[in-house]
Order: structure tokens, then C-alpha cells, then sequence
């Protein structure tokens, strides 16, 4: 079977590089360029912290199209450069799998329309992080059965807001099946405030700070003598890696944009 | 709205005192008899342990359903006589909710015609603690991405087989979607024999006995960098109520029997 | 060896009847009455839910303690009772073991100086709970080397209070060794009121609510790379057992009067 | 207060570049020189991997000692070297702390008699995970209570071992204060070989091993009605160097030799 050729934008980004080396590391995956604005004409080996790959680097993605056959381009820029090689990846009959949270609707409906003309895969990723992508859709899954929730989530204390993105994220998904219903018993009381945890819909959202810890939540279901708990420990950044893999696999098989990575898990 | 009619075989028993309470404390649910083989013609209040409800009890399913009209039959007996049952209720017009896991193959196909003869909803329930069954369910659709999975499974020390029935169906349903693969590494050695758990199909499982305990469970899936962890604890025979409760809802909805609560949940 | 000949005052309350079965299924100990104001001149074995024990049942302490010889009394009364118990068993040359968290600064100071005169051990605990009072003194060891501390307590959601009793005491305890300090960045903010918690002398307490749940308190220390978990599950009424079978052997060793059991654990 | 001067030994090791990361980042530690035998000459400053700091790098330790003044050296080389390294410093009247699990029986009483004679403070670890430490020293003390205990312990998949180091010493340490039982049931029985885990005078304990994960184990300590879980996830080599900061503060009041970091941990 002959090999999925890559260009990775973005590879000196601490997702860039981790995405640098999964594509190294895959058997059916090739490097074959990489594209930086400050290295065109390098190769990517002569980059500091990436692997010994004599790919060439372009600063320009037309002039890397043209030169280069690539099946797909794995965008870890930002939102405005991404947009760029999304819509120019697209024209040049290549594969975009992107991660971002910075697209705005119109951005997203110009690629949908741009995707069906040419008839090709797109996927655009708020999170590459499968494991935490799937304790998500659970949690939704679940609380059609169980609506008392509780989220504890738990990052290093160099975090500044409190409750993190992805609890929010958690029990927004949790509102779509949950039977809303206003938890703990009608009379309770705080003795500190505070100790209950934020109120979001009735449900309560728990932020713990703790040096040494990474990324981590848990959502526990409660019922009548029974506890259903998911977790998701999320130990350093090679975490987003299985979610780019499975994305550029699903990519080249696909002939729609799919946005949100939870839309191609089954 | 009407309430549901129900009657509870089998009501002296573990399972069929919580299944008596339930109906009892359920607003939607009415019990309108009981089958005691032993307590024909009394009430259910004169059952010691049942909750003040003046149903009657029969010892006869077939007196019984030909006097009361009954919705659905909750059948918490054994085999033997929960088959018979069954195809009493059904012959009756009584929608069954069965809780065994000792059916045949004949048995399960027997009731099937006749369900569809009848054209009556029908449910058989080896397992009704639906906690247990998501955490089985999500173990599944995890293993598809996560194909490293280790299974603890903990209980107390009064229990004689390990592992336990649910930990070997777990791995049972794990294994129609994990790409099989031996793990830990290749030159990994015990120091002392067991450390690394029972083997099945490559994965591995550790069974846990202490004093204290009631039944738990937790599946670890790993990746680079991540960790997902789906538990299920059982605190007390409680947990069951939940998925009687869905069986009897979804029962009056449906006209084919279904076979384990996994196929009713979403 | 002789058997120690215990009394069990209070025995049909949620703890008594536990205390009579320990008594009942300990090799070394053996019940020789019991008192109970509503069944004097029964037997025990006459009370509902007693075991078939055929020690005699005294209303009065003083009848009691002047008919039978006993080494121990266990007082699972309440505070008015239990502090006339008390002194009666001293006085009687018999050693108390109360669990009470009712008996005041003085009612504790008389006990002592009773307790000297007569040369007899007494303990008084507030919880026998043994894995629970191991938590809280392993936390206040461990806080000595971890000033970053969170404390997440879980029960079920008919308690009234946050947080709970344990969760605050095992924080004062913790305060006594650690230095002080505000967790978290100090820029952080709560984007959802209660996120971070209860602030307590600048550490946070978490109170989850959920039905399924007992009684369950973990506090999780971080450091620079690490994380150390102190957890402790009390699944029901029996966990205290434990401890009351600890005071009573250690009572006959004792010629002091010790104020919680955390002072007899080494 | 005069700030700590600290040589380190090993500057180039993974733990060695950790602990001159540390002393530069503590304020009240100065690193005043470097002993590497390959960079003898050169400044920290010009060490690969190493913070901006000007101190000297030595290769030989006489010449080291001779010309800077010290209080404490770090050492993190290898036993043999370490041996060297440590009878020198008392000798020039410096504190040695020595990370190694290597001198032998005879190394260590030629050592205590060294630093008697000197007068001064020694610290041997062969471990500075404080948190791990902690977690083994609660072990001990709550077997003491709680003779049912199972450890499992979760490592990488790249571990060859099982079980780990730390899971043996963990039980070696209980054993010292658990009154000896075989758990489990009598009469349980693995229907798939290796369930039930390791056998260690009577107790288990279970390996996990998965990728993501780093180096992990809890303790459970199971009886009646309740559970005590302690736990240790260590997630980074950074997790020493609390030990290391803590030994060094402690040598420095001391002046016996130490081996082992839990005897200075109260």
C-alpha cells in the first residue's frame, strides 16, 4: 500500500513538532515537506528539536503545492494562517486536517462549500485528545440515565480560570440529554461558601489546583446504590497524537468537512 | 395518565422486595398483585418485610392474570418457573419483564415467536444494574481506539471465583472491537507468578478481594500520554431498581423481545 | 485466657445493635447484659433484631453493675445517659468505652479525675471509625511536607451540611502542621462562583452530593511531579465496629482516661 | 542568612540536572561548584543542558574541596564514585547526601564511623520521592489496624519487572507490622490463572501496565464497612527533588549519618 504523503504546517509549535514525529514514527505515513515562514528552503532536519527528515521547507504553501505531491496537510498554525492553507490545500486537491478553535461560523460554511466543489475530506479539531473527546460523549450518553452529575476537574496551579474549557464543554454536551433537575438535597446548606462547587443547570462543577498535577476530570453518575465514574488523565501533549493519526486516516476517506473529532468516533 | 399495572413474581426474594418498593414508590407504576407460590390468598402488607399495599397474592400465575388486569409482569423467580410465567403473561396480553440469566437458546427463541405472535413487547435481563451495562457498553466503543485496556475488578473476600462474571463479559465485548495485540513489553517477566494479572486475548485483568467491599469495577484504557478510566461501583442491591424501572417504561413501547438491557439503552 | 465480660448500654440503637454483634462473633469477648430503660427483666435474645443471647437486660445501671461482674461498658447512648453511665462504671470498678461527641469540657475533666482515683482506663471517642481517623492524622503528617492540599469529601445528597464534619476537622488537624499559605495562582479566577471550593486557611474543600453515595473523604496533596492520595470509603454502619473492638482491648490495658481513639492508634 | 553552598555530583545525569536546576531556583541554596570528570575546567554555564550559572566545574574532588568552600555535596553518580565522593567530603568537613540504592552493608558502617568521628551530618537515600516514602511509612502503620491489604501498582508498558521495586519494599515494610493471613476466600479459586495476583505472605499484589502512564500505586486497605486507600502517582522525575531540598536542609542540623529518608521524616 503505498504511503499517506504529509505536509505538516507549523512543525517548530509544540504540537507541530509532536506532529513532526508522528508522521516519522508512522509506518504508513511520509513527510514530504514542512512549511515554516522563517525556514523555506531548509530541510527539516536542519531544524533545531526535529527529527532527521531530508524534507524540504517552504514559507509559502502555493510554492509548496506546486512542487510537491501531498495527499494531506496537517495545520497546527493559527487561526488566520490555517484559514490560508485550508482554502489553498483544498484548491490544490489536498487534504486538510486542521486544529484549531479560532474558525468563525463563516469561515467554516466557506470550507464546507469549498470542500463539495472539489470533492474531498476536511476535518477541522477544536481538541485532537481522543480520550478526553470520548469521555465527553459518554458523559452525554449517560446522563439520559443518571442526572445527578458531578465534574471534578483537576489542573496544575498555574491555571488561571476556573471551571476549565473542557468541564464547561462537558456539561453543555451533558444539557442535550440530561432531565434538568436541580441536585443535593432542597435544604442544604453551606457552612463555607463555596463548598458545593459552581451551579451550571442545577449540575456542580468542581476545580481542584494542585502543583505537579497535568490535566485531568472525572464525572461521576450517581443513583440509587450505584456509582459510574469517567475519567480522563491527560499526562503531557503526545496525548492530541492517536487524535491526529485517526484524523488523517478518516480524512482520506472522506468527501465531506467534518468539524469536532467526536463526529468521526463511532 | 394512566398508570402501569404491574404484578411481581417472586416477591419474598432480594431482588423482588426492592422490585415491590419500587413499583410502590414510583408514581407512574401501580402493583396490582403478587405470585408467591407460599402465600396465596393474602395480601401483600401480610408478607413480612413488604411495604402496606392491600394487592392480593396468588400461588397460580394463571388464576392470577385471568382475576387482575395487569400491564407487565416483573418475573424475579428462577428459571423454571420464570419461563412458565412468561409464557402465561404472554398468552394474558402482559407484557414480561424477566430478571435471569439462566434462559436456553430454545427458551429465548420459544418466547420470541410467541412475543411476535402476540405482537407484545417483551424483555430478558440477565444484568439490571444499568451502570454496569453503560460502563460495558462504553468499554467497547473505547477499545476501538484504545486497544491497551487493563480490567480491575474488586469485591469482597467472601467471593469464590475470580474473575468475576462481569469482568470476563466485559473483555467478552472489548474483544469484538480491539485490533488484538499481546501487552505490556515482550521481555516483561514476573518476579512473582500472577503479578501481571489474568491473560485474555493479550489483555489483562487483576482481581481484587477485601472485607469491605461490595462490587466494583474499573476498565484503564492508555495511550501516549492519556489515560481513560471507566468504573462502575455497586454500593447495594439498589442498583438494579434503575433497570427495572427503564424495562418496565420501554416494555409498553415496544412489540419484540429484547434481549439484555444494553439494547434498549441509546 | 478469660474472656473480657462486656455490657452494651443502648442496645437497639443503629450502633448498639452492631456493638451487641461484635460482642456476640469476638472469640475473646462475651455480652453478660445489656441496658435498655424499656426492657429490664428480659433477655436479649427477647429484643427484635438482637442476637439469641441469653444475657440478662437491666433498666438500671446501678442493678446491673451490682448483680453482674463485668470488665467493660460500651455507652452508644446519649450524652445525659452516657455521663451518668460512666461514673456509675467507674464507680463499679468497671472501664467505659463511650462514643459520644456530647460531653462537655467539665463532663471530661470529672471523668479524668474519677478515672485517676480509680486507677481505671476510660475512653471517650466522638468517631470509631478507625480507617477515618488513620486518614486524618496521616494528612496532618503528610501536610508538614505538602502545604498544597485540596480536600474532597463525597456523600450522599440528603446531608444538609457543606462540608462535612471530617472534612473541616481533618483540616484543623492539617493546619497544625502546615505552613500556611494561599493555594493556587494568585491571579486565578472562577469564571462560575464556587469552582475553586471552600477556602479554608487557604486550602479548599470540595463536597460532592450524589444519591448512591455513603460517607467518602479523599485529601490529594501536589507537589512539583507528584501527587499523594489519602482515601478513606465508609460503606456502612460496620466500618465503626473495628474501632469499638480496638477501645475495648486497649481499655484493659489502659489506667488513664483518653479523649479519641486517634490517641490509641500508634 | 548565609545561603547553603552546595556542590553537585553528577551534573549531567537526569537527576543530577535536576538537582542543579533545584539549587539555582531555591533561594537559599548557592551552587558554588560542579564535580563532572569529563568538564573539569569548565563553567556550569558551558555544560549542555545546564542553568546560566557561573560556578566552577572540577573533575577531581580533592582539588574541588580544596579550593571552594562547601557545606553540602549532592552526589548522584554511581556507587563507586559516590563511595569516593562521600568519604572525601567528611574529610574536608562536608555534608554529604547521597542518592543511591548501591553501598553495601560495609560501605555504610565505615561511613556512620566516619561522620561520628567528624561530627557531622549524612544523608543516604536510596529514594527521594517523599511522597512515595510517605505512602509506604502510612502502609506500615495502617496494617497494624488493617491486616487485609492489596497493593497495585501501575507502571509504563516499557517496564520489564513486575512487581516493581517499591510494590516489594512497600510489603516487606506491612509485614513487619501485619499480624500474618492468608486473604481471600478459603475456598476462591482463579478460573483464569494469575486473577488473584502475586502472593506475598498472604497478601496481593497487581501490576498494571500501560502506555501513558508513568510510575503509580495504591495501597487498599479493606474491613468491614470501609476502605483506607493511600496512593502515590508520580508523574516526572521533578518529584525528587523535594527530597533532595528536604535532605539538604536537614544534614545541615545533623551529625549522625542517616540512611534512608524515611527516618528524618516525622
Amino acid at each position: 500500500m503505498e504511503k499517506i504523503k504529509i505536509v505538516v504546517a507549523g512543525p517548530r509549535g509544540r504540537m507541530g513538532r509532536e506532529a513532526v514525529k508522528l508522521v516519522h514514527e508512522t509506518g504508513e505515513f511520509e513527510l514530504v515537506a514542512a512549511l515554516d515562514r522563517k525556514h523555506g528552503g531548509m530541510l527539516v532536519k536542519d531544524i533545531e528539536g526535529l527529527p532527521a527528515i531530508d524534507a524540504p521547507v517552504y514559507s509559502d504553501i502555493e510554492e509548496c503545492l506546486s512542487l510537491v505531491r501531498a495527499d494531506v496537510l496537517i495545520d497546527l498554525t493559527t487561526p488566520e494562517v490555517g484559514m490560508k492553507h485550508t482554502v489553498a490545500a483544498l484548491n490544490h486537491g489536498v487534504r486538510p486536517v486542521v486544529g484549531t478553535t479560532g474558525f468563525s461560523k463563516e469561515d467554516i460554511q466557506e470550507l464546507e462549500a469549498l470542500t463539495a466543489e472539489k470533492d474531498l475530506g476536511c476535518i477541522i479539531a477544536p481538541n485532537f485528545a481522543v480520550g478526553a473527546i470520548l469521555m465527553m460523549k459518554f458523559s452525554q450518553m449517560a446522563a439520559k440515565y443518571f442526572p445527578d452529575v458531578e465534574i471534578i476537574e483537576m489542573h496544575h496551579d498555574q491555571k488561571l480560570d476556573a471551571p476549565s474549557g473542557t468541564a464547561v464543554k462537558t456539561a453543555d454536551l451533558i444539557m442535550e440529554t440530561r432531565t434538568k433537575k436541580t441536585q443535593g438535597h432542597p435544604s442544604e446548606k453551606e457552612t463555607l461558601a463555596g463548598a458545593r462547587g459552581a451551579n451550571i443547570d442545577g449540575m456542580r462543577i468542581h476545580s481542584v489546583r494542585l502543583p505537579g498535577l497535568v490535566a485531568h476530570q472525572q464525572v461521576m453518575f450517581g443513583s440509587d446504590g450505584q456509582m459510574l465514574t469517567l475519567r480522563h488523565d491527560s499526562f503531557n501533549r503526545a496525548s492530541f497524537m492517536s487524535g491526529v493519526k485517526l484524523a488523517v486516516e478518516n480524512v482520506m476517506k472522506m468527501n465531506v468537512l467534518v468539524y469536532g473529532l467526536e463526529n468521526i468516533l463511532e
